[in-house]
This record gives C-alpha cells, sequence and structure tokens, in this order.
C-alpha cells in the first residue's frame, strides 16, 4: 500500500506513439489517480514505425502485427482516454490549454491541463522540389503511409496502365523500377525491401555518402554491399525535379542525371515538429529541436516534451544533438512520467548507438565518430581498424567483423565505435555500448570476460582485441600511422611471398615475418619505416621486432583491409576470412 | 625505438595451450632479447581444447583446424623454442632448474631458468571405478582423445564385433549407444555431439542437477531440453562400476541402475594439476589450485602460475575459485608476460561468464549465482525472472529468453545473470558481463542505449527491462514473491478467461487485469494479495492498481512461467511466445 503521486492531476499526452505512449502507460502506473488523456492525429496509437520498411518489404507480412497495442489496451488496463484522429492544434501555457481538434468531426474544443507531454515526432521532410506530388512518389512514416506503398506495388495504378495487344484489355503493369532519395537509416532498410520484392533500385543520396553518422571509410563499405547486390548509388546528388512520362516517372537530378521509376520513395529525412512548441513559445534549439532539460521539461515547467522531436545531449561530446531514435524515446516518455509523477528521473543524453540489417550484413555503431571530433578540433583521441572473426575462426561460419575503434589518447577512454560484419555485430556493438555508457577505458575492453564457446565467439572476443590493441597503442608498444598520411613513406609489407601473389602491394619492401630477424640491414635505420600485411596483426609482430632492434617504426592500422577501404576500387576487395585472432594481441 | 625488458632473461613456459601459448607469444613481443623454452607434454601446441567435442560431432570436420597455431609459428615468427612430447618432472626453486623429460627418447635433461611459468592445466578427473579403463570408455581433453573416440565410433572395435550369418565373415557393428558420465559443460557439448552423430545418450550425473553454475530452476530447464531431443538424464547418480558384458559395455549405477553403452565418455570435472608445484613446495589453496597473487605470481616470487590449475578471485565474491575457462587462462598468461618483462598488471578475477550451445538453445550467465549467496549467508539480494523477446515481438523468429537477474538490494548494483534461448542470448550475457565488470547497477541497465532495429532487439532490450523490473522493485513499486515461498497465500490471477482454458491456475482467483478497477470489492484487504499471469507483466499492471487502492499486494516474478519452472512437469509446459515486452516498464 502507498500513497503518492499527483492525486487527481490532468494530464494532457499529444502524441500516442514511442515517447507518448511509454508517458502514458507509466504514470498510470505511478499515479492510479490521474487522469490522462492522449491525443494523436493519426488513426493509430502505439504502432511499430521501425517496422514499416519491412511491412513494405513482406518481411512483416501483416498490418496488424505492426500495431503493438492498440486503443483499447490503453483504455481498459491503462484507464487512458485515448483520441484517435485528433489533433492538438495550438497551445496557451497561461491558460493551460490546448486546442483540440477531431479530425474525424472537425469539431474544436479546449482542454483544460495541469501538466503537457509533448511528443509529436518528426515528420518527413518534404522539400518544394518540382513535380514532388506526383502519384508514385511516398513517403514512408506511418501506417497508411506503407499501405499506399503496398497497394501500389500489389495493384499497380493506372499510371502503370497499358493496353494488352492481344486482347484488347487494359492491363496494370507490376511496378519493377524504384528511386529512393535519401540514404539514411530509413532509406537504406527500404532500399533492402524493395531489392526483396525484385525491385531495380536506385539510391540517390546528396551528401557524400550514405549513413551520415558513420565515417565515410565505413559509409564507403556499405555502398558497396550495395552496389553487391545490384542497388545503383548516386552520392553527392540532390533531385532537381520529377516527372510523369509515358505511364512512368522520371527522377531527375540537379547533376542532370535522369532515372526512370515505377515507383519513388522520399526517405530525406526528417524535422522536428514544433508547431505546437511555437504556439506556446517554448524554446527551441538550434539544432531545431524543442529545447528540454534532463528532466524532459520545456521552457514552460509544466509542458515536457521527448521523442523525435526534442533536442537531447549527446552523451559523449555533450553539445545538443537530433536522434530520431525508438529507445531514447521510450526512455524520455518513461523519465517525464517519473517527473510528472513528483519523482526525480533524469536523462543521461544520447549516445547514438544504432543498428541497421542490410541483406547479409549488419552495420552498426555507438558513441562518437571522428568526423565530429575533426569538427570539434578535437585531436585528443587515436583510432583503429581491426578484423577480428565473428567467433571461433576454427568453428564453420566465422565472418570478419571491421571494426573501427575511436579513444581518447589522454586516458584511454572509449569514445566510439562503427562495425560491420555478417555475424554477430550487434553483440559486440551493444557490449561496446554498455561499456562506453560506463565510462570503460580501453583497458577494461582488454579485461572484458564475455562469452565464449567456439560457436559464440574466441577466447579472445572482438572487444577485448580492441581493447588489446588500442592498449598496445596508448601504452607505447605499437605506434600506428594510417593510410591517409603515408604518402612517401617507407613501407615494410611482412606478408608471405604467396600473398603477394593475390594481392600487390608494389610500393612496399616485402620481407615476410618469418625472416624478419635475419634480414634486418636490409632496411633503412634513418627513415621511418610503416610496417603493414593484410589485417595489421602480423605487421605488429613486425613491428616489435624492429622497435626493439632501433629501429623507428609504425603500424599501418588495419594492414590491406584498412587500405582497401579508402580506395577507390574498394567494391572489388571482399573482406574475405582474415587469419584467426589467436594470440594477436 | 625503445629500450626495456628483461633483455637475455630465461623463461621457462611450462604447458604450450592457452594460458602457456598466450605468455610465450605476447612475451617474445615485450622483450626479443629474452631466451623462451616453451615445453609441452603432449603432442601439440596451442591447440583448440574447447573445439574438440565439435570435433568428435563432426562440425569441426578436420583435426588440423583445431591446431589453431602450431610449432613452426612460434619458432619461426616468435622465436620461441618449443618442445612438445617434452614432460618436466620437477622444479627445483634452489638452484632454479626444470627436471625436462624427453617423452619420445627418454632423455632427462636439467634446464635453468630466470622466471618459470607454469600452465600446466587440469587434467580430467578419473575415479578408481572398477571398470574404468575398459575398451570403449574415453576421456576428451586432447587432440588424440578425440582422434580415439572418432575412430572407435566410424570403424568400432573388436568389442562390437560380430559373425555375419549370411557371409560367414566377420563384421563390425557401429556404435549406437552411448552413456556419458557428468553433466558439466564437457558433458553437455559431448551429449550435443553424440546426439548429433545418431546416438541414444544417457548421461548421468552425480549432483542433482547439470551445469553446477546454474541454480537449480534454469538446470532443470537444459534438463528439459536434454529430454526433448530424446537424452536420458539420470541425476544424482554416480557411477558404480563399468562392465564388458556379450560385445558391449555395461554402466551401472551407485542407484543399482545399469545402462548399455557402445560408446562411454567420461566428463566427470577436472582437478587442477598442481605435481609440478607440490615438487618446488609452492602454496596450493583449499580449492586445490596453485595460490597466485593478482600478478600471476605464485609463493616463489620467480615461478608464476596461469589457467585451469590455479585459484583465481571470484570478481563479485571475492572468494578463491577454480574456472577452467579459456578468456581468463588467455587473459592470466598475458599478464603473467607483462609481469616478467616487468610491467605493472594486475588480474582483475573471474566472473564466470559462460555459454553453451544445446541443440536450438543457448544458456550463459555471468557473475555469482542465487546459491552461492545463499552458502555465503548473503541476504541482501533480490532476484526476478523475466520473458522477454529476443527482438521485437512483430519482426519474425523472436523467440523468449528466460532471465534471472541476480542484484543487491542495499544500491542495486548488478551481481549475476543466468539466461537461456534459442535467440540471442549471447548478447545479452555479454553486455550484462561488460556492466557487472564495471560495477553496474540495474539502474544504469535501465539507462542502457544498445541496438536496436527490429531484426536485432526492441525498443526497450531485455537488458533494458531487466533494469526495470529490478528498478520499480528497488524503488518499492513492484514488491516480489516468488513461487518457493506463495503456500496458503491469496494469489490473483489477473489473466483473460481465454487463457485460463489453455493453463489453469486452480488455486487462484481469476479478475482479468481489464476488469480489476471494477471489481477491487472482491479482493481481502485483509490479506496480502500475490498476483501473477503469465509472465508476470500484467500482474505488475494489476499490483499497482491494488497497492495504490490500499491493497497489500505484491507481484510474483515471472508468472507462470516460472512457476513451471519449478513444478514437477516443467518438461511439459514449454515457455511459447510471450506477449510483446512493450510498455511493460
Amino acid at each position: 500500500m502507498e500513497d503518492e503521486g499527483t492525486t487527481g492531476t490532468k494530464v494532457i499526452i499529444v502524441g500516442g506513439v514511442a515517447g507518448g505512449a511509454s508517458c502514458a502507460a507509466r504514470l498510470r502506473r505511478l499515479d492510479e489517480q490521474a487522469e490522462i488523456i492522449m491525443v494523436e492525429r493519426g488513426p493509430y496509437v502505439s504502432f511499430a514505425n521501425c517496422g514499416l520498411p519491412y511491412h513494405v518489404g513482406g518481411v512483416i507480412e501483416h498490418e496488424t502485427d505492426l500495431l503493438v497495442a492498440d486503443e483499447a489496451t490503453f483504455r481498459n488496463k491503462f484507464a487512458i482516454d485515448v483520441r484517435t484522429r485528433c489533433e492538438a492544434m495550438s497551445i496557451s501555457p497561461d491558460t493551460k490549454t490546448v486546442e483540440l481538434k477531431d479530425l474525424k468531426t472537425g469539431k474544436v474544443t479546449n482542454e483544460s491541463y495541469d501538466k503537457l507531454l509533448l511528443s509529436p515526432g518528426a515528420p518527413s521532410l518534404r522539400p518544394p522540389i518540382p513535380g514532388i506530388d506526383l502519384p508514385g512518389i511516398f513517403k514512408l512514416r506511418t501506417v497508411p503511409d506503407a499501405r499506399h506503398i503496398r497497394e501500389w506495388i500489389e495493384h499497380g495504378t493506372p499510371l502503370l496502365t497499358g493496353m494488352d495487344h492481344y486482347s484488347g484489355y487494359q492491363t496494370r503493369r507490376p511496378p519493377t523500377r524504384a528511386v529512393v532519395v535519401g540514404g539514411g537509416f530509413i532509406g537504406i532498410e527500404i532500399v533492402e525491401n524493395l531489392v526483396r520484392r525484385g525491385f531495380d533500385v536506385t539510391l540517390v543520396e546528396m551528401l557524400d555518402q550514405v549513413l551520415a553518422p558513420l565515417d565515410i571509410e565505413n559509409a564507403r563499405l556499405v555502398e558497396a554491399k550495395l552496389k553487391e547486390h545490384g542497388v545503383h548509388v548516386a552520392l553527392d546528388d540532390g533531385v532537381a525535379e520529377f516527372k510523369q512520362l509515358d505511364g512512368e516517372l522520371e527522377v531527375t537530378t540537379q547533376s542532370g542525371k535522369s532515372y526512370p521509376a515505377d515507383l519513388v520513395i522520399l526517405a530525406m529525412g526528417v524535422r522536428p515538429d514544433t508547431t505546437l512548441a511555437n504556439s506556446a513559445g517554448l524554446k527551441v534549439g538550434e539544432r531545431g529541436g524543442i529545447r528540454v532539460d534532463e528532466h524532459m521539461r520545456t521552457s514552460d515547467p509544466d509542458i515536457f516534451a521527448v521523442g523525435d522531436a526534442v533536442e537531447v545531449r549527446d552523451y559523449v561530446t555533450g553539445e545538443w544533438s537530433l536522434v530520431a531514435m525508438a529507445n531514447p524515446a521510450n526512455r524520455q516518455g518513461r523519465i517525464a512520467a517519473d517527473v510528472i509523477a513528483g519523482r526525480d528521473s533524469t536523462y543521461r543524453g544520447t549516445q547514438g548507438t544504432s543498428i541497421i540489417s542490410l541483406f547479409d550484413t549488419t552495420i552498426a555503431w555507438t558513441g562518437v565518430n571522428e568526423k565530429t571530433l575533426q569538427r570539434l578540433g578535437d585531436t585528443d583521441y587515436e583510432k583503429l581498424y581491426i578484423y577480428p572473426n565473428s567467433h571461433a575462426g576454427y568453428y564453420p561460419g566465422a565472418k570478419p567483423i571491421a571494426m573501427k575503434v575511436i579513444f581518447r589518447k589522454s586516458d584511454g577512454r572509449l569514445l566510439g565505435v562503427q562495425a560491420l560484419g555478417e555475424d554477430n555485430v550487434d553483440k559486440r556493438i551493444s557490449t561496446l555500448a554498455m561499456a562506453l555508457q560506463l565510462g570503460a577505458t580501453i583497458h577494461d575492453l582488454e579485461d572484458a570476460e564475455l562469452c565464449y564457446a567456439p560457436p559464440f565467439g574466441s577466447a579472445k572476443d572482438p572487444v577485448n582485441f580492441a581493447g588489446m590493441v588500442a592498449g598496445n597503442i596508448l601504452r607505447g608498444d605499437m605506434p600506428v600511422a594510417h593510410w591517409d598520411s603515408v604518402n612517401g613513406a617507407f613501407i615494410l609489407d611482412v606478408r608471405d611471398p604467396l600473398e603477394l601473389v593475390v594481392e600487390q602491394m608494389p610500393d612496399a619492401v616485402n620481407i615476410p615475418l618469418d625472416e624478419l630477424r635475419e634480414r634486418l640491414d636490409e632496411l633503412p635505420r634513418d627513415r621511418e619505416i610503416l610496417v603493414t600485411c593484410r589485417s595489421g596483426q602480423r605487421a605488429y609482430y613486425g613491428s616489435r621486432i624492429l622497435l626493439q632492434h632501433g629501429f623507428n617504426a609504425r603500424v599501418i592500422s588495419g594492414g590491406l583491409l584498412s587500405r582497401a577501404i579508402l580506395s577507390e576500387e574498394f567494391a572489388e576487395v571482399p573482406i574475405g576470412t582474415v587469419q584467426g585472432a589467436v594470440h594477436n594481441d
């Protein structure tokens, strides 16, 4: 038995998906007496918007699967007054009222509140490009959006209608060519799902890379994967115009290229919905999101905001940022409920942990990327590239994971990781996300005792391996170099002769590691020697020999594998199985 | 260029597998001048002993796959004097010499050392049971062991020879029935692999459960899995005698049962090899392992020891313990190398992270179990049972994970987790192992920002969910009860009527959650009410209503799913897909 909460408080929640729904459910549990009204302008509350691309692709078969919790659940289990197709039009903070419009009847009412939560989300960007409203051009943000795309794909439309020459009947041609505009999360996920449905897909991206949170060398790996699966990737190019020509769409870009299409998906990013916040005179940040404190409170103490519409603190850099992700939205909703109920919960910021599935590959990351550190002028960091196996190399099915690890030079703190591979990438990034959250140093990664049996990992897990290599760097045992600054250097390649046949390295001097101790007199003592091999492991062994014999040596992090990433022909150099990660510390 | 290390130090390493091999390779990298001799009594160095059961099962096809790094690698790349089939017979600490016997020639020599590392491992227990040396009875600890078992399976033996009645030629019957003695790691892994090869397998275990590090209710789940796959599980019974009868073996147990067998595998555990340590008068601990300090130094400052032969500090309880695992062995070898080379590395102890694959199921754990806390008389802990989906329930292929989470009542620190499920169990335990290592509280788990996209997780990951439920308990929002102490209590079942048809709960009063607010007057105000449902989620919702209406209520952790585990008929109650873990905090 207890006695707490805001007995009788009237709370209006605007937006009934991730953040709003979490807040409503949590608030009811904390306060059985509160009056809770949850309004949602769309037809559904608490739907799985992260599942939409997979519903388009047919992986999630039924639309009803996307409806995680329905109105009845909120009404019957949580005693919440749910109003769908109801839009909050404006807020009057002085009178503490919200103007609500019933979208079914058009009726407008004023509802008073004691506390107000805004979870309006971030609608898709839809710039005023000529032709953007043509039939066959869709966004993908809601369940009805997904339904419209599926209907277009399954039934075709008049646009795709022709005359059957034999029968004389009108036929509808199934759409086969798609253009996806925007290479962010939704863009990449919808590309995959359209390929899954047999489409010939072109991805048009305005930036010079897909998945902007990745550093460019890792984005290159993603782009290579896309191309490997037949996707046409057009970077550095924006859409200038959409046209309808002879029963098909044509997408013309700013560089003058044009792509025919039967279907266009706009995935050009999202922008926080601050309409309501503006109507209330709430503070909006420089990034364009509603500004909240660590308790999710806006500049008006009785108004809270959560989810894609708010700016959050980056957990690593402390900068304000926009993160449209489900986990933070849910967490923020819960915290806002706590605070509304009189508790002292705080949001610790967002570290940007993300993951995306792309055909047989998974790409994931957590923490800060290198380009952000460069933008901030932060030079107190080092990076490394490794390619450990996903599990013991001697157990079938091991696949290399390409990892980039960024850590602080001065104290070894883990700052960020990006990884790509075909097996068990999610485990490593979740483990490292937990480490980063808890302020781990790379030495903690060396010490980590993770799940190991041959089907699952290695006695030295990729997480350990990352720590060991980083530790070697920080302790001064392994000075490193990177391919972006090796021009003109003396490069020593310690691979075996057989490997040179497969992949040549013309600018380098080759001395196999096995012979290095005997052939030291072939190496210069007056120049720095950059050592390389396939993945960087034997290069490290070689560098240890050189350093202890008085040479000036550094290891090129990631070896030829990381050079492949940076080169123009990266797509042609598959990351094959690299040698086992045993004794590689 | 650098100048450090133990220039010219002579180091003998006894044992060339995980710990010894790691130490040797690391030491060479730190000290190019050291003289390093690595002796191994077996024929191979650095072999993958964790892969042996899978080689027997044919998953790892070739014996050579198990040989991770060969003598040539150590000799040529690391300049190490490797001596296989060479046994260290005794140590004279006064003269700092080791007596080495060449097992090929029988020749004995004395080798001096500056520093000595012992990594002798822990041989399989082989108690003096009558008949234990009969043909067809094998242990599984080395590559030759695996080879002998494979040969026995593939070619049969005279024991399995009979006369073909038609041809008059002798034929060999393939072995079809196996008895595995011991239900620890190796026992369970070999059981799985023998089933994979078509054997009818009986597992005989002396204790009242398999996998002793698990609490018994989770061991029951493992035993149910074994039975589901046709394995006969005989607990609480030791082997009394092995006999050879009419071309087959017979295993008789202490309880008087007997099992016919064509093949017997002994997996009765291991015991630290302290022969050498004793010969040197080194301190051996109460658990029977070589006692070392945090630098892996024995009671003799020039002698180090690592791996399965040493006692380590339990990271959670601080107790001395024996842990025969590869990750700690490798880590210890590396630390010993550091210390021998004059560095200050320390071993932080072992948290016991473990994982095992069993047919379609994975079982994993980290940290302390409940029975250890009970043995230590520690009452400052609470536990919870949850069954979250491995990823978003609306994305195909989600499977529930049965998790038991143990945490400290006074400060919320995570103490241990055990988990079992068919999908992505390893990720959650590795993530939680990292959390535990870094001293995380259950509130840090609530705050965790892990990989989420529908194929990989949920917006509230099982790790978050564990933290949220634990947080609810610690904050007093969700007083909990457990099935082992509900006798005679008033039990309220808040499931829907349809569910009662599937699984009845006769001792409980049923009021569906949807009706609870209206039917409060049916509940007693003078008794404690224990609330349950299928997984405990709706029970929590119900308890919130009750508590806020002045009732005295607790939630039975894990609901009917955790009762199923404790009941006798647990094997008949499959853990089906439980409802989505949305808004379940």
